[in-house]
């Protein structure tokens, strides 16, 4: 039960699971693009979130000596086994989302 | 990305998960049962997240003609397809528990 919940605390919220899929699809992935690829969330709130998934050992940040420098994120060996689990609730929702629909 | 979102919603909320485990552990369990089952839910709080659980068509309820009358619930077929994500979500918890604990 507790470890259920520990899964869910990592994954809920508005933001979480589109943050993995953004650096999980193009494998790196700097803070600005991540910023573009999500709609709607702040330069703030996507901070807070990534700062959540580094604590969580599930994104790698490193600061890229470029000029104007910038910030890359990477999934973690332990971020990448969460593909998985978002593949499976990918394919869960579709078909519920066919089932309460009546197909 | 709506999918896994869809998925999300059914799952989230404090008692989705304990109640869905409480039912499919028992195959059939009645409404005071899963209060026992579940620490802290309310009478009323099991009623409205059965209810919604219902309208997801992911448990069955059965009134029994027993006196005093009982109310049963059971997963539905679509509701047991949930189990392999539940599966899944417990498998990687644990693994994330070790992982943040360093083992």
């Amino acid at each position: 039960m507790r470890a259920v919940q520990d899964s869910m605390d990592v994954l809920s919220g508005k933001w979480k699971i589109a943050i993995i899929s953004s650096i999980c699809y193009y494998n790196k992935r700097r803070f600005s693009d991540i910023l573009d690829d999500i709609d709607g969330i702040s330069n703030k709130m996507l901070s807070k979130e990534l700062k959540e998934l580094e604590l969580n050992k599930l994104v790698k940040r490193t600061v890229l000596d470029s000029q104007p420098v910038t910030v890359q994120y990477e999934l973690t060996e332990h971020g990448k086994t969460l593909q998985t689990i978002i593949n499976n609730l990918t394919e869960w929702g579709i078909k519920h989302r066919k089932e309460i629909l009546g197909k």
